[in-house]
């Protein structure tokens, strides 16, 4: 998941026998280009890189607007001057840039969310000889990701920590759990499927590979680990009552998301109008500042899977080989 | 699932050496004795009788009228004086009426959905030896249900077809799946732990296992099977495309159950304001029967969990045996 973890996570879970990640889609192509650096200079087994590719949407004033109206009370609350709030950080989507640094340094995996970057970018990784992966979280997108060649499809269950892949549909009622998504779209494509999804332990991953999951994906179990930077609120709530109620919400970026319920989240509703995606994240940047200076993620993307019972104050190393147990 | 199935798949179940289960919602005192009698003279492997055990709400007059004028334009359509419709089907809790049934009858296991019943009756109930069952949607259920004295809990994954047994919360937001739910709920309570929701087949029956599961409960996978009283519109739907989406709609009674996304559903949104449950079924129901006579399910609850992978036309000693496979 973007913005708890770096190239430290993704070393140290290659190192180990899994397959790191590092997600791109909050740092800058510098940043990206330092990040892989150092993953090159520290370790020699694959990694995959992580995209985003979505298409980006125009501002609108209006949205923007209203969603500022709707948090008027927390400005007064936290004697934050609204007119003063800067633009949202960029999350661009993969580009020409950022294939520039996959040209540089050829990971072996480069997987994308919200479904693929347009063709020419695309044949351009496939040429390094990366493997391709996304997300499907629907059995169309399954089908639609297989037709346009990539190499494997991860099957992410809407119990999922973080953003949804969706990019077929915005309507959240056609997104499947685990359970019911990993064997459909095993049966449905000629592809390794991967599995998302509730998959905390070295029983969730015997559980997936007996619905017909050739490897799975775990994110939410690695939030507590040490070479993760998750932030110490985040930390907090993952380790506090609070961890037991996730839900899918927009109002952080813009796009449904799974995170701890918080005050917001709460007070306004998980789903509301908000900016479009990642724009929504602007509004919110100065009070989840305020709040978590005080020590409170009232404000804050708390992402979390459904399932985090598996998540360990421990290192990666030992994690991974505890997910591997059964294998 | 109420309305599916009677003592014909129960005792097919049952003498496969699976425990076939007797929904009771939708029929009077007067069937369920024949349906248990029936039950006595072909089976002598135990049964499980099921009882819906929700508050009865009082009509609502604004909300029947709302209801009925976003029907209006169906009305016209089919030709229907909505003036004559009837009142809505009973779904009687269970009550007095329905504990002579089991004073009478025995069963072996008795479950209950929506929660439990006042405490007299369900103590009435345990004074006969029944093993007694309910439904956990969410971690809080789950304790609810243990401190309640139940024998076994079955945790209910928001994939499940049919109504969900939510009776702590009515916000869908906190229904977890059941690669989520189950292993979290098995380590929250001392008490077996049942499975229901996505499981198909015996993959999934091993998967549900292997997630910490006493045993399973599956209804989808039965729906096709001959013994089921599933109707024929309601069989071509799980034979069609259509069955690729489901949601949770309170449409048809006024409680969020799992249908196949159809007309009404998909034209009014599967959520909305409906009269209390059971009541909204009042105003589908001629619209229900007349499409059905034309042989649409456009206005039938066309119950499925996500995963209907596992519908087979087959018998049901022949299903029951074949999801047991890799026990």
């Amino acid at each position: 998941m973007a913005g708890v973890q770096g190239s430290a996570l993704a070393i140290a879970v290659s190192s180990a026998g899994g397959l790191g990640s590092l997600p791109c889609a909050m740092l800058t192509p510098a940043l990206i280009g330092e990040e892989l650096a150092t993953i090159a200079a520290a370790c020699d087994k694959p990694v995959n890189v992580n995209f985003f590719c979505h298409q980006p949407l125009p501002a609108d004033a209006q949205r923007e607007q209203q969603w500022r109206a709707q948090l008027a009370g927390y400005y007064r609350e936290y004697g934050i001057d609204a007119s003063a709030i800067a633009p949202a950080p960029a999350r661009t989507p993969f580009d020409e840039q950022a294939l520039e640094l996959v040209l540089e340094y050829r990971p072996a995996v480069v997987s994308f969310h919200f479904g693929l970057p347009e063709p020419a970018l695309l044949d351009a990784v496939k040429a390094t000889g990366a493997m391709i992966l996304s997300s499907a979280t629907t059995l169309a997108e399954a089908r639609w990701l297989e037709h346009r060649g990539v190499d494997a499809i991860i099957a992410q269950g809407v119990e999922a920590g973080g953003h949804r892949g969706m990019f077929l549909d915005d309507d959240l009622t056609t997104q499947m759990s685990t359970f019911a998504l990993l064997p459909q779209i095993a049966r449905a494509v000629s592809l390794p499927v991967i599995a998302a999804g509730g998959i905390a332990d070295a029983d969730g991953v015997a559980a997936a590979l007996q619905l017909g999951a050739d490897a799975v994906q775990v994110g939410t179990s690695y939030l507590l680990c040490d070479e993760a930077t998750t932030s110490a609120v985040h930390r907090a709530a993952l380790q506090s009552p609070d961890a037991e109620y996730t839900a899918l919400t927009n109002r952080f970026s813009g796009r449904p998301a799974r995170s701890i319920v918080n005050r917001v989240m709460r007070e306004l509703g998980p789903i509301g109008e908000v900016p479009p995606f990642p724009m929504a994240g602007a509004a919110l940047a100065p009070l989840r500042a305020a709040a978590e200076a005080a020590h409170h993620g009232d404000f804050s993307s708390l992402w979390s899977g459904q399932n985090n019972s598996g998540c360990r104050q421990t290192g990666a190393t030992e994690l991974t080989r505890a997910l591997a147990r059964k294998l």
